[in-house]
């Protein structure tokens, strides 16, 4: 049972949009992403989903309003609901959803990720 | 669908042992907790647990080791494993865990929530 500390497995990774599985708990994982441009319009019609940002600024699009998030504040997108996450600058972030979930849910494209690297 | 700012969060409330929840998705819950002193030993027979800490420094006891856990540094408990957290000095942690998770698990004592306040 170790420990996982947030700055060390970012460290890890310089890669845009390409989660890292950092942790695995009652069916969920705990991932890391750094994050920079536009990302695509998807909704998860099965997960909830959790972004918590470690640092920079992200902005989640909605179809009818923008949250803007900075370091230590989340949010969770319910199932169903259609967002595209954009990060001007980069910015790191942590995810928490179920081991089910792929990045880009039901929209097929060259961001997403299948098979995620454990770190 | 509101973001939640974790130090706004945490300037609400000031008592120890006593989370709150901030989110819920996917059957878990996000909840946010001061701690100070020693807790109880407790194992959870069903529910795995994570500790993310905010700020402070926290100890958790095992039978046969102990963890230090800084800011940005998390740990996750499989259920079965009997543990107790130990903060010197405050601790706030953010925690992720299914909804159904009582704080003491199997252990009922003074400490034990079983009503947690939402935020």
């Amino acid at each position: 049972m170790n420990k996982v500390n947030i700055n060390q497995k970012l460290a890890l990774f310089e890669e845009h949009w390409n989660p890292k599985i950092v942790g695995e708990l009652n069916g969920q994982h705990v991932k890391l992403a750094k994050l920079k441009g536009e990302f695509v319009w998807h909704t998860h019609d099965k997960e909830d989903e959790l972004f918590y940002v470690i640092s920079g600024n992200l902005k989640i699009e909605f179809k009818d309003h923008t949250v803007n998030l900075g370091p230590n504040e989340f949010i969770i997108i319910p199932r169903g609901v259609e967002h595209k996450p954009v990060a001007k600058d980069e910015v790191s972030v942590m995810l928490f959803e179920p081991a089910s979930t792929v990045n880009t849910g039901n929209t097929k494209s060259n961001f997403t990720k299948e098979d995620l690297e454990t770190l």
